[in-house]
């Protein structure tokens, strides 16, 4: 049976194979630094409209994280997060063992505001305090809503009033931007934020995140190599993200993601599940009684659990990607339908 | 105008300072190896019943913590402390700064239960999060109240239950063990905790906390020394926790700190002050309305803002120490008496 | 022309990629746990007669010392190593952003010896100073020498005697150990070590280190998560593993490798070179007349330039692998040969 | 019997003692933001002819340096320093634990040269390898000896040529600026250094360091917070710094150490006794007879072996302080006189 647990239970796309295939036995130089990393480093910047943006690759996320966050900031300060950020739920605490505590704000959807963020502030004011500095948003979140321009204007704003840098995890970035819910592009976060990746892992390749710098910082390659963060076979990330952003590759795969997700949404909600946490990208969490859960997982179906919704209730995470077949989504809401019956 | 603005504006005790002025020309051995700090450890485990305890002298509490903590936990291992504890708010991130996440907790009244900490445990399953390991008490807490020895059992044996080490920060320890509410003892805090502290710095001492660890560890000093919390003239520590524990100073000061607490506490109640935060020790949290607060400010007063009860009202607090005069708190209630007419 | 300059510019084995691509669209659950990784474990347990070890895949050299060796040292504790080690010289300071201080070494041939490890240990006795504790090898070494078994019983005898754990890099392992200079197995390194990782990077993978890990340690995923070192989509290095050891493509490699750089050696001896480092793995290190390194340079080839030997000649690096052409190196040597005329 | 082990067998000197006992019952605020801190601010400012100098008190030398060293440095930044350097040796690792790597460099006489920091700079070039950024001196030297105005000035102007920060630590730098071989003052040292710290602890305070920062830092005090640097009764500090500089005490007192080692030196040099390491300060290192050095230790006095010279001779290390007797100085050589014969 199908499994929904994630958007990286299959492999990469047969283009970004194809691509790793032709270059094979060809000679490059190592650690990022060859003619296929410049080349997707070039192809990023024109689809950011950000020509002076540093750009670099990573193999996965939470190494993404860890490395942005620590290189942009000084010991005493400080990350503003939603409390369901993949930084202060997922990731070990890799922050804090960088040395950076993550002042986290409870949330209803998962995104940050303004209003939060200044109520954050507005609890640390001297040298006994950590100083809050940057704001990590994820786009999608964590709980699958979207960010739109104007929100993610907004914040820019306030970063700007009060001087924190904004950083974007977007591990699902190709869900989000083609969401139907949002109206930001590449060029838009290019603009908006100091830094956001690109995540490659979660849409087509067999791993690999773009991050898209555009602070300045000169000794970057020298944090990401101190935390064991550069691939010496470099060019498989370069190729990656060329195959996939060159002719829109990226896009189309997470559109399939997307549909494929609002496939399952309206089919549960047809058989009366509700969403007590609309999403608009490739995760979505219905609620099911506890007995079609059982159903589901005897019959061999695959998804997490995010949480009981009350005794008999449980709500689920159902997650799909460019490599979700149609046919599973219909046998899937067929199994549910028997299971309901 | 005396100062309520904390427990340390004054020097100290002038018994403690006669014990340094008498040793000053005699040569000891540095970094608390000399016999003045073997006298006190021996007096200290005497008092806490436990003979094969380590006691380690520190500076400072936040020193005392950050030294202590990170030395019993591995970098992916988590600390649980209620959000009011001065590590969460007031050490600027010293503990995240060396390695380790806290798990916080909202309370009611700085105190953690059982409950609240398997709350925390249930959330913290795989490899992707953080380990909790370690649970940080505050006594008296940061809001002035204090652990019962029932909460105290109840908390051990939930530590117990569940692999988790027990530490209490007692900046504070000589109010709250003096406290009416409370029933514990130094052989209790001993028995029930991994490592605790009697601070000294807020009771008596010029500086000094005595961290008792019953938790066995041969390389504590290690520890103490690649943090720069080992003083060379380590003598000073000893020589002042003796002269404050050899014949019951040390309770003296405090249990005077808590009468002067309560002496303000009782005459802040006569004249109509509500106490939202009820203390049993030496800081006290009283609401008084705006224009008192600042006509208090303009008398020349001073004392620490706690936060706003309304828009017209604020919470205050009122620290005081051994060394408060009880003139100073008479004069402070005529004061406040005179403000409200 | 050829560069000669690493042994990681070319992509993986044929075989290593075919592995990829048919297991492309499956699904698997991530983060190594798959039944890929399960078999990559077993196989190389078995290969080690070491059924009980911890087998635990990354993406790369760095990334597996430092969470290796940070995992297995406490804060206080330090590494000894020869001053040549990649953690001392190509690391960025990994190991000391983790915490340790890394005491060196300097040697003749790269490799350490009983006698320079408990020189080091006589430096250190109190908590003034670091403790020594574990000791890190790399095999081959940085300048391409291999230990022998005798040598390597003998460390680990000095590591029993003064409790120090061993921890060997094997980023060119399979160089070391087909090396006719080494009688080393897999089996002798699981049972002399306390952890050491098989290179498939530098042989034949796209990317990817075994390490195998002898002492006990039940949280060691939670150490590489929390540096981001655990890969999404990770049947993607127990997939190479599998395909390079099932049926020992790892050691014909490594072997091939070895045997292009002997004819390098051997060609160069012939056209009169020096070789002051004499090294019986992949790595090869002439000293050429400044003008013929020039000469060769100008003609296209690539290769690390190690140091000068006074004013006229230099040392060079010259590595191969198992992609390495036979004609590469005849060429090579005939290039050489022209600009020796 | 005396022990000339080191510098801070004592307490403080009586004046400042007097300090500390005059303002004991005063009520001021803590952290170091009270008048007598400003007050010895303004002293230290003026006394290095530094008006926009940042000073900050810590209470160790250990505390200084690493709070000091890591708040300058970002994370993949390193120290040069003398091998002999006392964060090189007795500093249980305190910079690596900050994340930092010292590189050392072997002297003949515990100091640094121009051409020894260009020979570190010359072998760091890429983003594999640590940035060397702030050079470490000590002054005097953990050997003894002292950096002429001359040699400063070089290492200045080598500093700047490649951007590098200069730190200087002053655990002993009044013994160093009133040694008759020092033409250096506190306005060479605010003129030359980035920072340097004005040791207390061993000539005449209770304990308390100095430091004088030109190098702006605004958040300074965020790193000492976050590091347990920051004394509740900060005013011990200021006290303690405005006594021993307001009428000249430190020098004073300083002097006289180094006299008594002056007489230690000449008295032993007409025993017969060898100085292979020269000091014109406070620490003194004979060499001496294996069966006097067991002599003296016999007789009752105590100081630190530096290390065997040869089979039957010892270097030892005499210190003097403030509070040296010059009855001690003459008990002791005639001891040794005794033993000699």
């Amino acid at each position: 049976m199908y499994s929904f647990r994630n958007d990286y239970s299959e492999g990469a796309h047969p283009q970004v194979l194809q691509a790793l295939l032709d270059s094979n036995l060809e000679q490059t130089v190592g650690y990022g630094l060859d003619p296929y990393c410049e080349a997707a480093r070039s192809l990023i910047r024109e689809l950011c409209g950000a020509p002076g943006a540093g750009v670099h690759f990573f193999v996965g996320g939470t190494q993404t994280n860890l490395v942005t966050i620590s290189a942009l900031l000084q010991s005493y300060e400080a990350v503003i997060a939603a409390q369901t950020g993949h930084i202060c739920v997922h990731e070990t605490g890799a922050i804090e063992a960088a040395g950076h505590k993550v002042c986290t704000v409870p949330t209803e959807d998962g995104k940050l505001t303004p209003a939060e963020i200044e109520n954050v502030l507005a609890s640390h004011s001297t040298e006994h305090m950590v100083e809050p500095r940057l704001v990590y948003l994820s786009d999608s979140t964590e709980v699958g809503t979207v960010y739109t321009k104007a929100e993610l204007v907004a914040l820019r704003d306030c970063c700007d009033t009060h001087g924190l840098l904004l950083y974007l995890d977007g591990a699902r970035l190709g869900s989000a931007l083609t969401s139907p819910e949002s109206d930001l592009t590449l060029s838009d976060l290019a603009a908006l934020t100091d830094a956001f990746y690109i995540g490659g892992t979660k849409n087509g390749a067999l791993f690999g995140e773009a991050l898209v710098m555009t602070l300045p910082h000169d000794r970057f390659r020298w944090h990401m190599k101190q935390r064991g963060a550069v691939l010496a076979k470099g060019r498989l990330l370069g190729l990656q993200f060329q195959a996939l952003l060159k002719d829109g590759l990226y896009w189309e795969l997470a559109r399939r993601a997307n549909e494929m997700a609002f496939r399952l949404r309206d089919g549960l909600s047809a058989l009366g599940c509700a969403f007590p946490l609309p999403s608009p990208t490739n995760q979505q969490f219905p609620v099911l009684p506890n007995s079609v859960v059982k159903g589901l997982q005897a019959a061999g179906y695959r998804f997490e659990v995010d949480h009981a919704e009350g005794p008999d209730q449980t709500c689920i995470r159902l997650v799909t990607s460019w490599a979700t077949p149609e046919d599973a989504v219909n046998t899937f809401l067929q199994s549910l339908a028997d299971c309901k019956e």
